[in-house]
């Protein structure tokens, strides 16, 4: 029997000290110089995203328990780019790195099994994905079945981030109940099922809960008191650490906040202008995981 | 400024005379004989999976006006499968079939326009794929401007053909509204803004509705009325041609319906066996389309 994800995400955070993750969106117009020339094709461009994102990897490892690589920006790129992608996973795993792989993948029945075989079960793959879970049940069973068998985790998406965000999931039902808790007890129950739920009293099933509106991740971590939160929107969207703090357990535990941009593409920053990018990360990383862990205060 | 989708979606329909789609969505285990071989590897599924499709497609090219790649089989292959899917929708385009790709992605700002040069603005890409809604505004849009830009499409999930699709959907709001109305009447805005309404009068902006509800489908039909749907669930989901017709508006017109295993693997069924596999595909695919024009009543 594989340890449980949740075990293995809150063992990578007490080791790491920081209950926090970076993503990997890899953009070729904002890599540092060094990596960039005139006229590069699309080899030349995922060469150069994979060599990047592989250093931004061994820059982050020993300060952050997981990363997020963002799959939208390596299948802009084509096969190529996915290729880079999985590549990555499996360097990260290397590294000692939990991989969250942000996919957002849903579908049901025998179509959303072939999601979980390609992105969960394959070698290599990430530890978690994120799921999207507006088909129900049917289109999140066949992740967690994967999640049981292999020692994986998922985040379904219940409160995103965006500004928009609560056009869709704030509409509000009969008795008050807003759409997105409604998800949120069903992700609850599902994640309750036999075998999902690890000595750390949490489940491989997690949650997406935005920080940019910390009153509903309040309410959310009552209704999902076995979910670990992935917690997007800090530094680029908006939202501060005390925002984020919302998402935790008072303990300090049960989330890990997930910053990108402000990290990966320090080098950019005023802050770190006089810094090589390396270092640039290097201080973006640590920045980030003291303000974090401040707030929360664990 | 190129064509609109919905206007070359509906004369592409119009040309072969059945409102029907076929689903690839292949399965190793479920090619014909000839294209296995014991103890196959990754790579001789794959070139085996894109020969077999081939084939499937230049069956379909003279009877149906479109065709709806899975992405999800093709991800469970790997990157050489995602490459195999990119050259499928190539050769559909070459034998001028309109390809739809099924690919339910989402995500917000800046990542949701990587899925869309991805799937959409890239060459060679599908003419239209399927869109998650559930990030709302924010995670439409940047579909949008790519559909304006290149006239492409996307199909908004709104009523999916799943069993438990209504324990997220039917969801039921303060005046008895159901949240999927409540999607329907997003889409139905988001697709009536500036440059998507083609000169049939339908949108570039469609919706995926499940076969399976039919009295959804009535109701959903009122509340976009610019927006073609796109029907899954006929043939091995269980709902019949007369299900389907639920979807078309009194002339006949404004829908889609999808077949995909039932056409794809008749070779499997009883009815078809003693065909050699194209002549299945083909019987299959013949019938399919008499069925549901002869329900559709155009």
């Amino acid at each position: 029997m594989p340890d449980n994800f949740a075990d293995r995400l809150l063992a990578a955070i007490e080791k790491k000290g920081a209950p926090v993750c970076v993503g990997i969106d890899p953009r070729y117009d904002r890599l540092p110089d060094e990596f960039r020339t005139d006229g590069a094709g699309n080899i030349q461009r995922v060469e150069a995203i994979e060599r990047w994102s592989r250093g931004v990897l061994e820059v982050l490892a020993p300060h952050v328990p997981a990363v997020k690589p963002q799959s939208a920006y390596f299948e802009a790129l084509g096969p190529a780019g996915v290729a880079a992608y999985f590549n990555l996973v499996h360097y990260a795993e290397q590294l000692g790195l939990i991989v969250i792989g942000d996919v957002k993948r849903n579908d049901i029945g025998s179509t959303a099994s072939a999601y979980a075989d390609g992105h969960l079960a394959a070698r290599p793959s990430p530890d978690a994905i994120t799921v999207n879970g507006y088909l129900g049940q049917d289109g999140i069973a066949p992740f967690v079945d994967v999640c049981r068998e292999k020692g994986k985790g998922i985040f379904v998406l219940v409160r995103t981030s965006n500004p928009s965000a609560g056009s869709i999931q704030d509409f509000t039902g009969a008795e008050g109940v807003k759409f997105y808790e409604h998800i949120a007890a069903e992700v609850a129950r599902i994640g309750s099922a036999e075998g999902l739920v690890g000595e750390s009293g949490y489940s491989c099933v997690g949650a997406v809960v935005g920080a940019t509106y910390p009153d509903e991740a309040r309410r959310l971590r009552q209704i999902m008191p076995q979910q670990l939160f992935l917690v997007p929107g800090y530094g680029a969207q908006g939202a501060t650490a005390k925002d984020c703090a919302a998402a935790f357990t008072p303990d300090g535990s049960g989330a890990i906040v997930n910053a990108s941009r402000s990290v990966i593409y320090a080098h950019l920053r005023d802050r770190y202008k006089h810094l090589d990018w390396k270092q640039a990360v290097a201080q973006a990383t640590q920045s980030f995981a003291q303000d974090i862990t401040r707030s929360v205060g664990a």
